[in-house]
């Protein structure tokens, strides 16, 4: 499968019931914001909540059953490479997502009878059914690394400047999937967690920008520092390629009221997350007809006006 | 040139008269602590304060003038590669030093005759001398990026960890001398800046450790967080290639006795550094001898009592 | 041209008169199964017998002599790259397919005249002609290294477990048409040669396994081990990505029957072969309507059964 | 430190009491020839038998207590690099040395008063000592893998030819000290263990040869397969680089009497090693001066005679 | 966006008015032929004349006014990478184009309302509008290396053969966009300018050829050497994968006519470029239908002949 | 062996007689300037006179013989790698040396007696002796490319400018014994063949510098440019790492003279050589002992005259 990805929001109202799923084509990376998913996989099983991730390498089979009734969320897919964890560079040893914190199944099997046991098969975009009359779950025992896990994102070490400036999101990068060009990701897992903010003499809120990767934003839980209204836990924003975005002119009002030089603050109850990617998504017929979509978006940034003034000339000249 | 490196101390009393010097042997990162220096370059004049540092690659003649009157500081040679930036990894775009605070100078020079001017040429590890009667400050223009230039310390964006744990100093990585091997450095500059400290749950002060990097520090003004008394400016300490080192006794015990959640603290008037590197210095005879050598170092070690309680073995047992 | 491939499977009747063949899109591996090539390129003439493989690079023009009369066999055409010997890892200077066993032309021209000769040319994905009066292979002499070749399947030196376990196929690969990434080809060309069974402890036949490349497998000669019967040589298998595969029953069940400790045993007179990719083929209509396709080749399978027995508890108990 | 190594031959008569070692130079890999090694770490305890090898990596403390007496062996140092398992190429998922089979130990601490402790550590090729009055093995959790490991060597799993030729002894690569250059290791371990034997129309045991590595060799139990007598378990042999070498003349004679198509043949009862590395090692004076030096190696191939014999020119020139 | 190119020919009659353009999908090199350009960035402004070339980044808007009235060329469009300077490789420090010469433009801004202001952004291959009341062109300072530049390509500095043989075009490579393999770029930017040919006992001229790149070749002034008429300034041509080219009959015959041994000539008053690419362009409907395109291009080549003697057999003999 | 490299200048008076040289620790490459030398390797025998050069591996043994009597020339050891082409880069795929021009010897065979043939090994630096009594020659045949070959230097395309400017010596590089860091050889082997110069509008002679190169150059016949007497066919010179050099007196004047604009000139009957390491060589005793030392070397350059005039500062203003 040549390099791509796709984004999924989902809602399901019940288990999966004598049936399994595999994905042939890539990776699911599973981002449930509501209602727990006990995942059963060949090689074990997996109790993933809201504020954990799941992910499920291609080729696996899987259950998945609602112990808390319905569940909502995001899942993105990777095809022709798999997620892995950035290269930390000077950062060393510590900091952002530790691999130990990264929990494998422990092997589980059943041998058992399931008369009409369907398989349902993602192959090339289309999906094919099998049936059998046992269960899938019969590996015994296995080892190997390419292996479903899960991540709770709370044991994220947030790294952010001490001092003075804005930091770039990809500080916060959990898990990336790369091309072959560094810094250029096919899809990067960015959170934005609960964290402390002391830099000074700056504007502390996500900048305004437009930048070569497209932005697709989720909230797990509380709010999102750029957006004081109008971003639920649940809902998604889509900020793509070179499309200007930034904070809304509420926050960013009093932001400016606020002035540069506040003193240390911690950022609580919050968990948003970003999927970002250097190649432009295609947005599903279903998504723009959807009668959740938001048309009234744009208005968030209606009444931003500026805040500069041309120093005069002479200022400038004293420069050169 | 094979790969190495050397730490020297300076102290200076006079500008240099009627000579210049070149190192054909590797590069100088000087790190001046008290006085100011002028130097003069073939490619044009450096001004290096306390705070500043400066570096001389491999084959440039430059004299050094002190218009404050004595200097003393550090200086670092290496030999077979030169200093480069570290790849920030996930830190993107912004944080650490930023290439435009590297500043080159202008073109100087002079054409004008200086009987009996003398070069100092170190090669092969010896000192040769060559007369003629004339500046070596003659280059009217030039270009390039292979040229002297100089850094002010105060322009560095720290980054550490903003909710818990605790940073390799790598975060504070100013410049790196790198090896073929990613992330064992030749010889790493870093420096400990004001900053704020925030991490909670956590032991704030520079760790308990042993590693395979040997590790000299300096102290260019203020005080350094792990050494109550006794680390000065204008002093320093070698740490050797897995001998264990860390907090002195009165440091660990005001730090065990404040606890582990105090709030936000800021780090101020200081600028301690330290050149790292993964092979381990030989100790010259003259060093060794030296009057200032602090013989009862270790002392600032003695006292350290364990706070260490072994939990009961049930504690134990139920996480089997 | 993007990276890609292609399999096709030829019969031809008679050789190409007045006319010769180019293709600007990518390179030629041909596998005769039946009834040798005589085949005339711009740097000289390849005579290719069944258990020979012909490659003809992207570019060349050729022509195809059929001595022995039809002719019917395989061809990959890979897009993007080139084929090259795998890096043998600790394999080292010896073992599987050697350099020196490649064999390229001795330059051959001919100064004549061919009223309207014609030139195929493969490019964009569609055909074009064009006429002239004049032989092709009018090239006198050349050097370089970009040439058509032959290799001659049985001088391919077969490595594999001297002591227990089963090997990887890859073991057995011959030429390689790489992506950027390590072990994750364009197109393998691999091949299960006459060689030394001797693993003990072990189910010798190929595995019963799914994975994340596409594997279109053809017989040159004799027999296929793990497929009993219905596997003529001539003929051809697709198990494609994720999609679960291995030996039909009565291979498992004899296997199962013999146990696992049978001693050294000699596989001979067979060549069977495998194109291997990691990007998922499309089928082209006329293949999934074609007369020979196999519509009950999943009753190989039918009849297989577990001969697993779960474990008492108190087994599995001791081990912790 | 810089790359190098240094391979050392053992004796010990009595465990270590009341004291620990440390190497801050480099690794050692430890092969008991005879007597377990009962070593404690810092991360734990390992039991380590003849036939098994253990790892202990720079910086670790280290007691050894003999369990069975007195022990022999070999000891391999390596500086500026680590061990690491080769990367294995076409031999894929399967074969060589399996991650899974090298075994870290168990977080083991005491808390406890040692009065007198001494601490030896080798820094910078000297030895140097410190008295404490605990244990240094007081380490209760640990994470991370840079730890201590051991090896079951009768968990290798061998690659060999499977039909014809003679195989570079990399393909028995336990573990690679790597430098920067692929295919020259700083020291290789590679062993000789219990295999089959099937390779056709050859010369099956060690070719002659002479090459760019020196190679250290050494018997942990039964016979070495080219020196059928003289060559015990305990010894060892030095061949340097670009010294020629090769069996024995009776291993030969033997051999050629046989012919070059002898069935399979499993090689049983032998675990012969090898170091090799690719700088000359020097000598060190003790080993020259050794009583148990063999003065007479050079007579194991004394009597070795041509079996060639020069073909008739017209057999040459039909080759042109 | 995946690596991909494009290529257009441009006549632009009047300036952008109250407007400005941004590709969101790639980068633009413009290429004038006739009449200057001069482009307001978000950098500062840029004076484009003919024989100069600029690049503008993806993402940046910029207006361009024609100071001279119209204005014809050629743009070359990349998307997924950037182009850079070639790798020199043995040219070493000096040669081809210099990245000095390489001119960014000083900030520039303007404060300023602009009713009905429009944006026209090119996205995914679409183009959309966005209106605003003040000019985009309010970037008051910046820093950073992803900026608009223009280089003179007069100041190229070609290398070429001093002694014999003929020179690949890639030595003319003024920029590249590369791909993951080295020497097959996604789209070269090469010149052939004013320059000494002095190569004895060759043919001079570009040599008869068909490669893997397609060329799609410009004139900017001037004549180009191997066509000696019909190829104007304002002219293109494309000369796909694999299909022969070369001189035309009578640049070839002449050459011929003047025999192999002509002294030094100095090419001047000319400069012509290929953009080249190894994937294979489509043709687009409306190049394919214009009123421009030169349907008798291929007469250019109508009447070469061979000029080639078969030696005897004897003379072919004696290299054996 | 680590890497390093020795220059040595040879005079031979007469051939090696019943015995055979190997080097067991590196590379050489011979550079004969006067007599033929006649090389018999375990592969075949080459022809080597002056203009060619000649390469015999590490570990080769081999029997020089002299058939024109007394020789003498240059010849340089590379230790831990080995001469490669230097990767071309954008000069493509003509230029500089030819692979096909480095010529192996075919294999070449005596099964001979000889009593008392002396084997004499380098071997970490020191020499040692064995006798055996038959031809060490009796390799009957060989396949690989680990092979001794020679060069004929009158083959190199020599490129450079054809333009303006001052190419950089790399640009003449025939074979480089590369270090990890690109650019920066162990030791390149470079050339100044006969060429055309036709640069405009500059100083055409080897410029002044000093650069972080140690430069040993040889004369093998003819001229060389830079130094119009005084260096003579067999001499050396050796200008070290950041000592600064350049033509002497008499060619910078002559050129000053002649002004910058002459046009294009052949250099003929000449061929100097440099050998170029970023390693400083240590210089033997008994060169620095020899009675051809010229002491006198330094005065080719007195008398060197300042023709630069200072403009005046309105000049310079004008500028900023």
């Amino acid at each position: 499968m040549r390099h791509g990805y796709a984004i999924h929001m989902y809602t399901a109202n019940k288990s999966m019931d004598n049936c399994a799923f595999c994905n042939a084509d890539g990776d699911f990376l599973i981002v449930p914001q509501q209602g727990r998913l006990f995942i059963t996989t060949e090689c074990g099983r997996l109790n993933v909540s809201p504020g954990d991730v799941a992910i499920i390498p291609q080729g696996f089979r899987f259950n998945v059953n609602l112990p808390d009734g319905p569940s909502r969320g995001y899942v993105a897919e990777v095809f022709g490479t798999h997620f892995q964890l950035p290269d930390l560079g000077p950062i060393g040893a510590n900091g952002l997502a530790s691999p130990r914190d990264f929990l494998a199944p422990t092997a589980w099997f059943e041998d058992k009878s399931y008369p009409g046991y369907t398989i349902v098969q993602k192959f090339g975009g289309e999906l094919f059914t099998a049936i059998q009359d046992f269960s899938p779950f019969n590996v015994v025992a296995w080892h190997g690394n390419y292996v479903p896990y899960k991540y709770d994102l709370s044991k994220f070490c947030p790294y952010n400047t001490v001092l003075y400036d804005h930091s770039d999101p990809s500080i916060n990068t959990v898990l990336t999937a790369p091309t072959d060009k560094p810094g250029v990701a096919l899809l990067d897992f960015v959170i934005f967690p609960p964290r402390w903010l002391v830099a000074e003499h700056t504007f502390r809120p996500p900048y305004y920008h437009r930048n070569c990767m497209s932005e697709f934003m989720g909230l797990i839980h509380g709010n999102y520092e750029a957006k004081v209204d109008g971003f639920l836990p649940g809902g998604a924003s889509l900020h793509n390629c070179m499309t200007p975005h930034g904070p809304d002119t509420k926050s960013y009002e009093s932001t400016i009221a606020r002035g540069n030089n506040v003193g240390p603050h911690k950022i609580i109850d919050t968990m948003a997350f970003m999927f970002e990617s250097s190649l432009i998504p295609r947005i599903s017929q279903s998504a723009l007809e959807s009668p959740f979509l938001d048309h009234d978006y744009y208005q968030c940034w209606i009444g931003l006006r500026s805040h500069f003034t041309v120093p005069e000339l002479k200022t400038i000249k004293t420069k050169e």
